[in-house]
């Protein structure tokens, strides 16, 4: 299996369900910017829309889209218990999946990075999300994780997270996200992905730089 | 089962799917703008993020977000066959879900609806979703539908490029869209919809009016 991520973007919650499932892939790095792979072939050849995480399967097929993605390799892992059995829970992994990819990710983080977007439409982006953060603190307050167990939708969530470092977004405000994100943090899958990916985004910089 | 909608909202989908199931649901209105349903009861009661759609399923959980209420009515229903068997064709079928609600839903509709946001973040969301409509083109370029027959992928996709006639979205530019549109347009199940839903936001738009 092929998976196609940038360093620390979302596609860090394919790298972390990976790891989960103790499976082996080939990571191939994605430069945001320039959307060249590291052997110099564009990624566009690959995937159109330019968009990390893609797998391309054993059997060769291109799966895009982070929810679908990330289901995909629970499903590919059994054993690594990643999602619920069909049934209630399944159904609430899918909708976290699906809130955090709309009002958490696009709706907010995806318009604090546009480079090209006016300071109050980030303003408005922000208060904005005050709810939605405050639903999700009401949710895991009291709970280890989104459903009974670790699922996708942890792996997606700590990732959208992890960008509060490099946003406005004040996760102490919420002091459950705070002990969420920090408890996570320590997760032997997590904490390898985000040293390796730190690393990896601090290479992609430096060469930025250099070109 | 209680389903929250408001008239034309992504909530369609979900009357949709469930029209095209032959199911019984109590629909339930919310005035997007005061979030009180027809009993003058507050939603935001119901679902504190007042967001729709919402089901409240026959055994009194709520689930939330569109991708997730459109496959448990999938599921609940299997006999109307509104998503492919678990596999490759799930996959893709979670795939368009995550793209139509992040990529145009998120990505674009929302932004030109909000009378918040000044114009020229409108314009950039306008102009970063032409390579999506494109690419949502070049797919259904030879396809009836997402898959290989309707599922609620389209389901979602109708209610989504329906609101091209309240935006700037013009869909002559992608006559793939267009012609997918015209001809969804005549699905028994979605043209019911659609009159229905008309008459109610007719209302709606004369409620506040009146207000």
């Amino acid at each position: 299996m092929d998976i196609y991520f940038s360093p620390l973007a979302c596609s860090m919650a394919s790298r972390i369900a990976l790891y989960e499932a103790g499976a082996t892939a080939c990571f191939r790095e994605v430069d945001p910017k320039t959307k060249l792979l590291e052997d110099g072939s564009s990624y566009l050849e690959v995937y159109a829309l330019g968009l990390v995480p893609a797998i391309r399967t054993e059997q060769g097929d291109l799966i895009t889209e982070n929810a679908a993605v990330l289901q995909y390799i629970a499903e590919r892992y059994p054993d690594a218990d990643l999602q619920p059995v069909p049934g209630l829970e399944r159904t609430q992994m899918q909708q976290w999946l699906c809130f955090i990819g709309t009002e958490l990710h696009k709706g907010l983080f995806a318009l604090l990075f546009d480079r090209k977007l006016p300071a109050d439409t980030k303003a408005q982006a922000l208060q904005k999300a005050e709810s939605r953060f405050a639903y999700v603190a009401e949710h895991l307050a009291f709970r280890e994780f989104f459903l009974s167990r670790f699922s996708v939708a942890d792996a997606y969530l700590f990732a959208v997270l992890n960008w509060h470092i490099a946003t406005p977004v004040d996760l102490k405000r919420w002091p459950v996200l705070a002990d969420y994100y920090a408890r996570l943090k320590e997760r032997p899958s997590i904490s390898r992905a985000l040293r390796e990916e730190h690393a990896l985004y601090a290479a992609e910089q430096a060469r930025h730089k250099a070109a």
